[in-house]
C-alpha cells in the first residue's frame, strides 16, 4: 500500500496511484487553539442579528463552539457556554429573568457574565459562589447586530465601525440578515454546508463573474458581467481590494471596486444595481465550525424601501430549485459546495486568475503568525479613536476618454 | 495549539481558553471488559418483559452488545449473540420451532443455549457439532421479566427477590414495563439518548424535585414537592438511602425515602399519590451501551387497576409537546439529556445538594474495583438463603409533635 | 480490560470474554493500494450501462473511488476524477461540449481523456495547459455496458469477450442492467449496503439453495431445489466451478454447473427456467466501496422478449416487502445483508459445504500476493487473439441409466 500512495502521477495524468490530498488545515480549523480559530478569535464577530435575541434561550454554533444566546429581562443580551457549572445541564432549558438565567434542574442562577448569584438548593442560597462561574463571552450590540468576541480577555480590541453604515439619515435604516444568502442568492438556507473559506476564497475572484454568473448558464447578476474585466488588486492597510474594468458599449468605463478586510469581512458592491456607486453593505462569512458557515451583512437601504429579492434561476429561487435544476444552472453554492466539506487545497492549481485569492491567503497565514507570536493582527485597534473602518468599495463610472 | 488548551481558566472566568474536559469514563464505558461493564455483569440484569418475548426473533442491546432474543415453541427463552457461527448471517432472520432456531442461510439449528442441533447441509447433519457452539447467556424469568445474566459464568448469582414484589395477592398483580418513562414520564420512548449514570444521578437527588418538578415551571408531581426538604442520606448494606422530610401545613411531617441498590436499581415512592405508604415499584436503569439506557419496571398493583397516566406538563404528554414546548415545561428528561450524550463530569461544580450522588458513585467506584480485584461486589449472593432483599422506600408520615 | 478480552472462550461456550473478531481486510478492502483494490483493479470493471451515460454528468462510485461519468456531444464517454484541477469544484456541476466538459467556477475545459484544453479567465486561453491534467481513467464500452480500467497504465489488459455474448443472432439481443437484483431480485435497490464478498460467498455455495431459497419459508427459485444436490467443485484456468447434481423424479440427472471467474464474475444459470440449458448471462458483483456493491449483468435474449419478472415471495417483490416480511420469508439479501455491512471472518466455521467458498478464497488470496509481487492475476491478457472466454455454466440433463 505505501508504494502506491507514494508513488508520482502517472506520465499519463491518470488517476491510478495518485497521493492521498489534504486541505489547507492552517486556513480551515476554526476551533479553539488552532492557527486560524486563534487569528477569528482576535476580532469581533458577528453572532446573531439583536431582533432575534430575546429572553428565550437558543443555541449558536461559532468558530466550533455552542453556546447559548439569551437577553435578559432587563434587554441585556449574554453568550455563555451551555452546561451548567452545576452537573452539566444545558441552559437552552433554562429560565431569563431580570437577573439573568436559571438551570432548570437546580434553578442555579447566573446573570449575562456567568456570575453565580443564587444555588437555591444549596443552605443560603450557597456559598462561593465564585467557583461556579459560567463561562462567558463579552458581547456588544452595534447596526442592529450582536457581536461577540471570543479571544484573550486581555486582547480584546475595540468594536469597528464603517463609514458606510454611519449617519444614517432620518430617511434610511439599516437592516440585519443572518443565513448562507451570499451563497444561494436567497433566505432559504440559514448555514452552508462547507468551509468558510470556500466564500472567502469567492470575494476577491471576479474573473468567475463572467463564466459562472453570466455565460456558463444564465445572467444570475446584470449582462455586463458577461465582459471579462481588466483587473488589479491591491493591498490595503486592513486587507485586500481589487479594481475590475470593464468598458461598457457607451464608452463609459465602468470600474468595479470589491473589498476583502481582515479576517472575514467583505463589501461587495451591489451586483444587481450596478449605478448605486457607493456599497451599501458589509457582510460577514461567519464559520460555524470546520465544515459550516454563515454569514450576516448589515445594509443600508432607505427606509421602507422592500426587502431584496433573491437570485432567480430562470425565474426560480435557490430553495424551489431541484437538485437537476441546479446541475442545470449552477451558482456560487454549488461551485462552493461542489468543492466539498473542506477543500484540499494539495491540488489546486492556481492561476494568474488566482492573484487575489493568493493575496488573501498570504495575508491570512501571515497574521495567523503574528498572533502565534503574541502579536495584535492587522484591522484590530483597542483606540476608540482609530475605531473608523474607510471602505474604498463601489460601482464607479468614468466618462468615455476623448480622442 | 499546547498553550491554549492547558491554559488555566481565565481571570474573569470568561470561556476562552478552557481546558478540554471529559466523562468520567469508570463509571460511564458499559461494554464487554471496562470497568463498570464488568461490574453491571456481575448482576442479573432485565432485558426483556416476558409477554414480549414471542418467537419470533428480536433485537435487543445491552451493555452496548447486541443480542437476539426469542422464545422457542417450548415456551423457553434464550439469549444468543446474533451471527450465526457458520458464517454470521444473523439469526434475525432465523425460524423458531420446538427444539430452538434455525439459521435462514443453511438452516444450522440452535437451543436457547447455543448448542448446535443440526448443520442441514453436512454429511450427516453434522460432526462436531459442539466446535459450532452459538455464543448464549443464561436467562431466568421472575416477575413478568426476562432476567439474563451476562457476566463470569463462574461467578453466576442466585437472582435476587425483593419483598415488595413477593406474597402477591388474589387482588393483586405484578405489571412489568420497559422504555424510558421514568425520564419523559409516559411511554412515548423505548430508549434514552444518554447514559444511564444521568438517570442514576437524579435517584438520590430530592433537591432537584423542588425546583425542576415544581417551582421551576409546571408542579409535575405533587404540590408538597415545592416545599424544600430537609435531607438526611444514608449507605445500606447493597445501597444508599435518604430520607426527606417536609412539615405540611396540617402539622404532619411527611418524610419521603428512596432507595437506591447497586448498582442500577432504585426503589422510588410513588410521587404522584403520596399517600400510598410502602413504595410498590422496583426500576433498573438498563444501560443499552454508552449514551443510550432504558428502564424496566416492575410493579404490583390491584388486579385490573387502570395503567398509570404519565406525567402531564401543562396537560401534555411529553410525547405530545414540541421541542419548544418542552423549552418551556422541561422535566427530567430536558435535564438528563442536557447534559449530552455523556456528561462531562470534569467540569461538575458538586454541592452539598449532591452528596447522597457522591455517595453513590463512591460506592459505584468502590464495588468497580472489588470486582477489577477479583472479589464479589455488594448485592450479589450465591446463597438461595440470602437472595431476599428488604427494601426501605416509602411515603411515611408522622404525627405533628405536641408542645 | 485486557484480561477480560484476551480470555479464551469460556468452557460453557457462554459469550462472556469473546475475543473481539474482525473481518478479513485482506478480501474486504477495496480502496486504493489495498490488496484486494490492486487485484481488482487489474481488470476491466463494468462501471454503467451504456444507454444510462449521457450529456448530463453523474457521480459513480468504484472501488471506494467517487467519480464523474458523462458522455461528449460526440459520443465518447469520459470518466474523471471529480475536483477541478483549478480549484477542486465538482464536475458533476459541469456542462458537456463536443469537445469534453467545461467546469461551471472559471470554465476550464476538459476532454474525456481529463486533457485540459481551456482556462477561458486565463489570457490567451490559459499556458501550461499540461500541468492542469484532470485525472482520469480509460473506458472501453461493450455488450452495452461501459467499462473501466482503474488498474496501473502499463497494465492494462484486453478488454474480454465471453463466447455466450458473441455472435448476437438477428433474432437476439444483449441487454445490460445494472443494480443489486441480484441480492433481493427484483430491481428496487440500485446499491446493497454491504461487502461484495458476501455477494461472492454466495456465488459457488449450492446447498444454501435448498435451504434458503426452498425449504426454509417459501420456494424462491423452482421446486426441484428442494433436492439436496450432490456437489463436486473443480478449479479452471481463471476460476471455480462447480457441478451440482440432483436426481430428479422422472429418473433424470440434473446437473447444475455454475462458474465463478477471478475476480469478481459469476455465470449463472438460469434458475428460474431450469430447462434451459446454456447460461445466458454474466454478472458483475462490483465493489462500490469496502461495505457497498452493486451488481452488472449482461444477459443474451430473445429481441423483444418482456423484462425478467423478479422473483416473488408469497407473490411480493422484495421492494414492496415490509420488515417483518422479509424476517418471514428472507432471501439472499437478508443473509447477506444479515452478516453485517463487512462480516466477522474470524468467528466463521466453514465446514464442507463451503468448501467451495474455501477455494474461491484461496484463488482470490493468491492472486492478491501475485499482483503485490508484481505479476499479472490469472484471467488477465494483454494478447487480442487470446481474450476469449468460454463460459461452462447451464442446465445439463443426463437420461436414466439402463439397468
Amino acid at each position: 500500500m505505501a508504494e502506491a500512495t507514494q508513488r508520482k502521477r502517472s506520465e499519463d495524468g491518470g488517476a491510478y496511484g495518485r497521493l492521498p490530498q489534504h486541505p489547507d488545515y492552517e486556513l480551515t480549523q476554526v476551533g479553539p487553539g488552532t492557527p486560524c480559530g486563534e487569528l477569528m478569535r482576535r476580532y469581533w464577530q458577528p453572532v446573531a442579528v439583536s431582533a432575534d435575541v430575546v429572553d428565550r434561550p437558543q443555541y449558536v454554533r461559532i468558530l466550533g463552539e455552542d453556546l447559548i444566546l439569551f437577553r435578559d429581562k432587563k434587554g441585556r443580551p449574554g453568550l455563555l457556554y451551555p452546561r451548567c457549572m452545576h452537573r452539566g445541564t444545558t441552559l437552552f432549558y433554562g429560565k431569563v429573568n431580570e437577573e439573568g438565567i436559571a438551570c432548570c434542574y437546580h434553578g442555579w442562577l447566573f446573570d449575562v457574565e456567568g456570575r453565580c448569584l443564587r444555588q437555591p438548593c444549596e443552605p443560603d442560597g450557597g456559598k462561593n459562589l465564585d467557583v461556579a462561574r459560567q463561562p462567558w463571552y463579552p458581547i456588544e450590540e452595534r447596526y442592529g447586530v450582536v457581536f461577540a468576541y471570543m479571544g484573550p480577555p486581555e486582547k480584546k480590541p475595540v468594536l469597528p465601525r464603517y463609514d458606510i453604515l454611519e449617519d444614517v439619515g432620518l430617511d434610511e435604516e439599516l437592516r440585519a440578515d443572518m443565513g448562507a444568502f451570499g451563497a444561494t442568492g436567497d433566505n432559504s438556507l440559514p448555514v452552508a454546508p462547507y468551509s468558510w473559506l470556500h466564500m472567502n476564497d469567492n470575494v476577491m475572484d471576479p474573473f468567475h463573474v463572467q463564466v459562472l454568473h453570466s455565460t456558463f448558464s444564465t445572467v444570475q447578476f446584470v449582462p455586463q458581467f458577461a465582459l471579462m474585466p481588466k483587473v488589479e488588486f491591491f493591498t490595503t492597510e486592513n486587507g485586500v481590494c481589487y479594481s475590475a474594468k470593464r468598458k461598457l458599449d457607451d464608452g463609459r468605463e465602468y470600474d468595479r471596486i470589491s473589498s476583502f478586510l481582515m479576517p472575514n469581512v467583505m463589501c461587495v458592491p451591489n451586483p444587481v444595481d450596478i449605478n448605486q456607486v457607493k456599497a451599501n453593505r458589509i457582510t460577514w462569512s461567519l464559520p460555524v465550525d470546520d465544515s459550516h458557515f454563515t454569514m450576516v451583512t448589515v445594509s443600508r437601504m432607505p427606509k421602507g424601501a422592500p426587502p431584496l429579492g433573491g437570485i432567480r434561476f430562470r425565474g426560480k429561487l435557490w430553495g424551489e430549485m431541484t437538485e437537476r435544476e441546479r446541475q442545470d444552472t449552477p451558482g456560487d453554492y454549488e461551485a462552493q459546495v461542489g468543492q466539498g466539506p473542506i477543500s484540499l487545497h494539495s491540488e489546486e492549481h492556481l492561476a494568474t486568475s488566482d492573484r487575489g485569492i493568493i493575496m488573501q491567503r498570504r495575508m491570512l497565514k501571515a497574521q495567523i503568525r503574528v498572533v502565534a507570536d503574541g502579536g495584535d493582527p492587522i484591522g484590530v485597534t483597542f483606540d476608540p479613536g482609530k475605531a473608523l473602518v474607510t471602505l474604498r468599495s463601489g460601482n464607479f463610472y468614468n466618462a468615455p476618454q476623448r480622442a
